[in-house]
């Protein structure tokens, strides 16, 4: 994201930003893309209906009551969390750097521990009890060395690092509402977390986690931490999603080497092999890392964004219209080649692609891709 | 060492080789630079009682006699083994090529191993269940695609790949002579791989293997095979010797990871944390390195072995012996530094060490480094 200058937003203005956030259609980097070309979330807000219409409305986005957003904020302040905007000087800075930062987020209580040097800990529900009594070692060790664990408090390896960390301070970033427990035997510890540590999340107040949410939820556990451990991980597994886009946001990857009979081990193997640091204990996360993780965690700049350049005359676009339509497909492209292919500016068919997305006619992928919903 | 043409050499000249070779203080290195500089082992053994007495004898070097090399060749020949020396054809070809390479080799019976690409698989002794079962299925699945497994014939992951691998040829190199057997319990796979494999010695018949010899045969091990698999080795184990042998020898090596909680894997995680091949299956050694094994099989380049150079005149030698000598100590030095230190020729500097090596005060370390025996 583009956010250039970090200030408090006035209660009116994150109202806004909730609002649109939380419109159909709207994904994160539409969202910045918006807030780019109007100025404010305020002022996109008012253009969405002409916007959707230019790309052949199929879906006009939906956007929440101002009323609705104003209770859900209220109700976040009386469970003792709050919205913080990707704006804010509060909000987690490695955070408000990934492509697709969250653009507000709901946190509670102890969202001081945002400002310290931290790193994730993730693996395998379904975790060996070698395996968990690793995560906890590890857990309790960086701890003590002053790093807050963050995780996503699922079964097995998430709820042993949490577990093991909770003294020192540790995160829990979670898929649903943060007034929804999951899984159930974790009521407990998400209310310690919330007590003492920070519970983390980026749906509304209510939302029952489901599948679609979790490697959404990913991107935010090792976009607020700048290394991802991966303890036991299957092939295919959401530790491993979690580790690419770890890869992806520039994060440093480590993971727990184990025997080639254990399938859990393939995926942290796997990540080994392509270069992941072989992880033994604390001290292989703090040599590699830790005067680096302090150092990243103030200065990790925002990557350059093209979609910051997203400004350009009305006609240009009538224009060049039919000729970007024509060239997407429902096979993702890159932005790049639509750029090189169609000859058109870049503003221009970012400007495009915005409509499109809003009309609910195109799907961002990973890495600058877009595709059409057929 | 740096022979240069290879050829099959008369059974007086292989005597010879043989006697030179168990001459005591004269080690490989030794035995390649005395070669060097008399042209023939028969003539380095008639200079030795002088060159010895140069360096202030301390213990004369012990030549077997002519006689008792002949019975042992005989001897050999009954059990259906023979002697080969490393600058004949049927030596391998790898392991002519490292610098401590054995002047002879005792081997049999199916010699023709040598010229088949190979890969060695050591590891613990007292491997667990897994380590081993991981051994056996490596050790198969290369035999199937091709390769000949070396090993060292010891208990737990040696045996179970010696075991696995016996169908599709294996070279089993040991500590002691070829007609003893160590460990007793595999008795009959060393008799097996004897009659269908090849087993392989530098050391004399009934030699019981102690403790010194483990490491030289370590080196013969990751001489022949252009790759080592590591599969469950603690911290400082002779797996781990085998290891470093084979990267100073220009080797590929490749270790299974395990568990940080088990010791076993200490080792192998250590080697993948350094630059080894991370390998869960055989596909992991054959991707890698299969085709790499066939080419270097037969392009091995012989070290540029400075002992090469070994030839000075006697008068230049005499003057710089003190300076020489004034420079050494019990700690290590490198051959260059003294060099670079006495401002003498490496000619001559190696003819100095030679001879204060011949006269049993001088001791080769590895890495080209020598230091004195006090």
């Amino acid at each position: 994201m583009t956010i250039q200058t970090r200030r408090t937003l006035t209660d009116d203005e994150r109202i806004d930003w909730l609002r649109l956030s939380h419109t159909g259609n709207v994904g994160p980097i539409t969202f910045f893309a918006l807030l780019q070309r109007y100025g404010s979330a305020g002022a996109a807000l008012a253009e969405l209906p002409r916007l959707a219409e230019k790309a052949g409305r199929v879906r006009t986005p939906t956007v929440p009551a101002a009323a609705d957003i104003k209770r859900e904020v209220d109700r976040t302040a009386r469970l003792g969390a709050r919205h913080i905007a990707a704006c804010e000087p509060d909000y987690p800075e490695a955070l408000a750097a990934i492509e697709d930062a969250p653009p507000v987020i709901t946190a509670g209580k102890n969202i001081a521990l945002f400002d310290r040097p931290s790193v994730a800990i993730v693996g395998a529900r379904n975790a060996s009890l070698n395996g968990r009594r690793i995560a906890a070692k590890l857990a309790k060790e960086l701890g003590e060395a002053g790093l807050v664990v963050v995780s996503g408090l699922a079964r097995g390896i998430d709820t042993e690092a949490h577990k093991a960390a909770l003294e020192y301070g540790t995160i829990a970033v979670i898929a649903g509402g943060i007034d929804v427990v999951y899984p159930q035997e974790n009521t407990a510890l998400q209310a310690a977390i919330f007590d003492t540590g920070c519970v983390v999340s980026e749906t509304k107040l209510g939302t029952e986690p489901m599948a679609r949410h979790f490697p959404r939820r990913n991107r935010i556990i090792s976009g607020i931490a700048p290394g991802v451990i991966v303890v036991e991980a299957a092939k295919h597994s959401g530790s491993l999603i979690t580790a690419r886009m770890a890869l992806e946001q520039g994060r440093e990857v480590f993971a727990v080497p184990g025997s080639p009979l254990d399938p859990r081990s393939a995926g942290a193997n796997g990540l080994i092999r392509d270069g992941a640091t072989l992880t033994e204990t604390a001290d292989d996360v703090l040599r590699v890392f830790g005067s680096e993780l302090m150092r990243r965690r103030t200065s990790i700049a925002p990557p350059d964004i093209s979609l910051s350049t997203v400004a350009s005359a009305d006609a240009e676009v009538e224009g060049a219209r039919r000729l970007v339509m024509d060239a997407l497909s429902p096979t993702p492209v890159a932005v790049d080649e639509l750029v090189r292919d169609c000859q058109v500016s870049l503003p221009v068919v970012m400007t495009i692609l915005l409509e499109l997305e809003l009309s609910g006619r195109l799907e961002r992928q990973p890495g600058q891709r877009v595709s059409l919903i057929s």
